[in-house]
């Protein structure tokens, strides 16, 4: 019996099986989940976005960080934890590397010590990867880069509608007189019309303020603000299906924080808020953004120094590969 | 435009604005959240509490602990992490500091080799800083401070109810046999008529007991238990208003023993029980002493060797600056 | 009055109270929990199961992981966070040590670098431990363990009914190439008839997939399955209700699998899956066990080099200790 | 071949070869490191030392320390590192377990919430340990702790001399006020008449002071003291020579505490002074101790929450295991 | 006698003794350690230099790091590590509090997300605070902040000597296209005139270069470079005689990169690099400063992420400490 | 100016300069260090060894080892950390990539949960590797991994010479009755004739044995060593000569096992050993093997879940570049 069994083929390297199509992660069935060179869920690398549907890339900057630093090591620790997701999803049954083809194509180059060039640095390069079809998922680095990816994003697809999960509405006007900061992204989008305000959700927004009129500049502008303390007891599903008919077919760019979730679950990153979403509630938004028009996402502000276990990273890594599971193109079964 | 743009004032050290009566954290508009000496929040420092509404104030005391120490840097590391507490609040938009006259009076010297005499010590320093009409609130330090700290209090305003939320009932009458210690002080506190039982209310007990009649005792003595599998799966803002029926408007004192929260939200105390309360419960319990007739508070053992990234501290900080929103004579609009 | 006081006895090691038919653990009262030789509780150590109603037992093996190693440290982890625990039951008020005699019987040992051999050293070591009526409680170890086990079990108690609580199904056919691994051991012991499909529950399971087929495979066989995203926003109470049900009073074997749990709450295990259950869901599975006919317990995969507060270890030593207050014949008063 | 091999015995518990008239550590060919219960170097656990020529003793105590605690998790955590540590010397050869009959006895249980108390505690039972001719071999919990023992030697062996490792000279009259603490032992041994001042040696003292006559006082007492400065860059296997040469064959009691060296190598410990003693010239020190009549040894102030990687207590252990190589009685072959 | 001792003054806040001309750091007699607000040693804070000869204060900068960022957390755990820091020198027996007038003057607030803007910032407040003649011991912070500070320094006292203790030159003309970075002040310094080439003396240097001609551009501008290999195996006091003849008595500045030090005893830094100094060395290369004229003093690079145990931090403080004992008019005895 | 300065380059991917023949790490000048996916120092991967004179190779597997897991990990982290290494020598002037055509080739796939037959794949697949004339540096795993390797490099180059850096000699003939672990890999080597024993030389051997006859055994065999206690407080510059001279133009195979330094410099590894080399050591032993007939070279036992700050990582990086800059070809200029 043991003669006829089918040998385990063991592959050293990223190579896609004979009857697959598109580029497949490495198996963790042919080599340990230990080895092999740590890209996004060990996917092949290359260096431009040609011939892709989606890719991941990762933005390594923490310069615009207001309290810890540490976020600028995010995209290389999420690579490292991506190593333990599987290419299938548990219950749409999505089999996104069925449908798509992806890539990892890896970081942003940047002048980091000058944080308006480093933005310039994104936005040029993000206008490259939008060049074909491809839609970029972005490891971040921290929430200033959301802003020179939407400028990117909006030469490519006009203005969008924006789904922003965080514990931070991110509208400051400015930090310490600087108007490009993590603090400031949204603010920016909107004086540029890089988003519109009446396709805009905010989602687990809470923590203590500098005034008392906390969030109410948002909801002038026209944005949908769901803060924290009304996500808390509760599933988050049929928020969703609000969001999905606000939204509509219109082209939407998602924006994850990682301090959207509560520190408890996810304490890697740099400035945590208590009683936050939990990783069950953040699960339930993205698998609700299936059906939306996603043109980018994102995932920003791990910060690897305050992830001790990795839970925070791995975290990231699992929420990423959701949102490659509701990309448009991707069928699912369930 | 530039030349026009209000420039941001950089301010090195604590000072008030011109426009404002009271004492002001450092905001961090002008300072970095990485930057300035570490009081709570980085309000003034003063010695004594005259002329204050309330006050934050540390015992870094950890000899009343049975199991892992640490304690006693709870109040440095609370300090810490309060530095990312902002003055508002986002749901209640209290503005306490608009309200009250706060400072951060430092911490009681003691002799920690000795826990009766360093009880001693506390007592009488509390007294000193109770002389006024300053409500302290206490960053522990083991439980047993809040047996002297008991004790000043009934010296200023008589017999107190008591409103306690721990994974423990802390009603031990020995351990070891020694009569004070961190499981001791509500028994202490009994005998010597410090607190009301009637007006007194425990939630969040939990975890393997020594005898099989636990918490017997204190219904016994007229206390309202919550034990903590009552919280499970529920919002705590019924309860507390219940608590808030229960206790009118007598005197009453807040002690929160960050073990109540669950270890995997708040790891770094001393004697964790699984099972635990969430963040979200803890704020809607204080939230839900609004309107309650404070006279102190406290915040009791951090232990920071065990809180690796701060999120137990962070927890503490929050929930001290939830405290101050809710004492007598801080307006809300919401 | 002082030279009246009954004395604290101090006593420096495991002895039993004259009034005691049982075993004790070391109590808190008479040694600091600091103190003592860790044993599970600081129970009492010996070399075999004569007279034993349950032992603990540990089976420090890790060489079956895909992912982290570091679970070959859980007995001696849970061990030391075991000296937290108390005798009795804080809800169904049970005194086991009171019902039954429990001993620590040490670790399994085996050829770790050899794993279908160390499997055989498992499994003889198991017969002996099971020659009386000693029910088995196994800290792991990562899941291989279980198969060995439960071999023994069979040659004990016959094919077995079992409560499988896992983020994994555990049963793939190999890993690499090999047939006995942490991800085959249901797998195996179904094949070897050890387990009754049709008595089969497995609770929990999550995490991104291999195929979308995932679980099929285990209901075309008769399991239950109660995948954890069924498991969100709810009390499992019910679903134990059922389960208890099913099952009857058939022998059946518990395993449980820390990972079932949340990485939130036990990041200390080796292949984390997000969304899990919470420390309140595993107190209810576990809880929801009392009535079953308990043959053998385990609770496996803690790996301690990722659980920096000890939290996941503590976490397994009160489960474990939970297990201990359903075993049959101990008694509640609740 | 394989069939003739002598198979491994796997031994699951501390049993003692048929060839050997002493008790031996588990032996890591019959058990895992990761297995056994972690006695010191898994030797037999028995609760007097009767028939023992030395034995191997925890102090859980950490209430005496005036900066960081945790040290009275010291004992616990030697023992689990102590499991590597293997039963031969690599440079003197020496094989203690064929020399001494010797066990570990456990922990001293006490009032660790009254210092005074504590200390009569302690001294009390080591007075019952010493009652045969066994040699103890303490592992701390603080300096505090061996004021006391100091006491029980006294009245065993009279007035012994002392060999003393530290940053510190633990001469202090009295630390806030108190008059025992983890500062003050050798003072309080002084008065009493515990130790010889003239065969007291003080070795690796260093750090800022409090006054600027550093360790005038003990000079005047007849101490000799090689403060640390004079330890750099060198051996200290001369300073041994004359160690030796000035104490003679008089009972001599040695007493090191872990921030004698650098917290470089072992930062686990609660007060540490930078530019201290390396582990190589630990060695050396214990080492050239070997022709002394030790009655005791201790090794104090482990802080396990400050070693996060264990080095500190796998240095306690092996330390502990070359005091034992040079007590009295054992044979070396160099 | 216990009535006649005198009795502990407890002290909750700064207070000067009556019999002291100068500010004292809080005594550790009368409050713990583990207590008082963290200024540096627990100084006394004030806002200006005025009356100061020499001051304490933090640059919270990181954002000039080009590897792991964290630094600007330096100057608050360096405070906190500060506390367990004695006022007197154990070996020259200097006691600086008897001779300057010392306080702790806070933090630079700064733009942190404009790092030439910072840099602006930076240098003018150093001119306020060199305005009357105190010497600046500046806790960093990345070394980004030694190029605005020497620019305040020249505007003081002129161009000045260097000496520069560093794993690297840090006199890269650019980074990632970036002038001001951490790897750049000393080139800026020369540009601009700050620094005398043949006054400059750099210690330490060492790890893998860009090019095969590290260090040889230093050497050929006239600065005298002693590389890390040749401070092996060896006192470094031979090596401060030479640079003590070399700079005579004109001012010198004083920058410690805490990256000099080898990472196994000081991890906590963005850059580390094996095969450095040992605190020993470092300690040598500090005391070996007594004598000359200087002005200014930092430490930097101090990256508490990842200083688990607080030894760099630690280190950090000690040799702040041991700079204050080598300013110009502190006295020794030794 | 600004128009004419010569604008940064910056690269997303690894490319090689026009100007230059071989494979280069990508600049940190062109992507900032905490970007790019982490091969090692960021070279260019493939997937074979054609056209390379040298490769980077991993072996995740660690379950040979007997104590402490973790070291699967070592090849991911050491890849992490060596981000940081810059491709010149400081000292030797040597530029390795001018030299020679270098590659990271990835990682050994493997069934690791059967040792020996992991074995058996690591040995075929560095027969592959060696084809041509590449030399593998190889990143570890435990131990185990050098006896199927230098097997492949017997079968390429012949019986070698064999310089071992090590605490531990790895001779035993079995452990737990397994006869392929981290501890016989040398034992095993002998008796298949791989090494010549008398162009074998070990360094740096220490720690507690089994047995009193220690090394003895090598001894005997004709091996030279270096126990680790010679080498204490001196330069191993001098025995290097011996060795070289000793070795002659043999092929020789470098097996360095991180535990020979001292668990103060590196935590992080599986079986730690007081007293060891230090990196000022390491670092001579691998620069006194310039000369010498490399024909493979392998770092192992990085456990990184021990090595918090990635100081052991980081070393093991640094010795690899190190060991590439003494491959025959690499030229020097020193």
């Amino acid at each position: 019996m043991a003669g006829m069994a089918p040998r385990t083929r063991f592959r050293h390297m990223h190579t896609t099986p004979a009857h697959s199509t598109f580029n497949q992660p490495m198996s963790a069935d042919h080599m340990p989940r230990a080895g092999g060179i740590a890209s996004f869920m060990r996917l092949p690398v290359q260096d431009n976005t040609q011939g892709l549907d989606a890719c991941f890339v990762g933005v390594p900057l923490d310069v615009g960080v207001s309290n810890r630093s540490g976020a600028r090591l995010g995209p290389r620790q999420i690579r490292t934890e991506s190593v333990v997701v599987r290419p299938c999803h548990p219950v749409s049954r999505a089999a996104p590397y069925s449908c798509l083809s992806v890539a990892d194509v890896g970081d942003i180059a940047m002048n980091i010590f000058n944080l308006p060039e480093a933005c310039r640095h994104i936005s040029e390069r993000y206008k490259e990867l939008l060049e074909g079809s491809c839609i970029p998922l972005t490891m971040g680095g921290d929430h200033t880069i959301t802003y020179p990816i939407l400028q990117a994003i909006k030469s490519r697809h006009g203005r969008v509608g924006l789904v922003h999960i965080d514990a931070h509405g991110d509208v400051s006007d400015s930090m310490l007189g600087a108007k490009v900061t993590h603090g400031t992204p949204f603010r920016r989008a909107l004086e540029e019309d890089l988003i519109d305000p009446n396709a805009t959700v905010q989602i687990g927004l809470r923590g203590s303020c500098y005034t008392t009129d906390a969030n109410d500049w948002q909801i002038e502008q026209g944005f949908m603000v769901v803060p924290g303390h009304e996500c808390w007891h509760r599933s988050l599903t049929p928020v969703m299906q609000e969001v999905r008919e606000k939204l509509g077919n219109r082209p939407v760019y998602l924006s994850f924080d990682i301090d959207a979730i509560d520190p408890g679950f996810c304490p890697g990153t740099g400035t945590p808020e208590i009683g936050g979403l939990t990783p069950i509630q953040a699960l339930e938004i993205i698998r609700g953004c299936h059906g939306l028009n996603l043109v980018g996402c994102d995932l920003v502000e791990v910060s690897p120094p305050y992830d001790f276990e990795g839970t925070t990273a791995l975290t990231a890594a699992n929420l990423l590969f959701e949102m490659l599971c509701v990309l448009p193109g991707v069928k699912t079964k369930a």
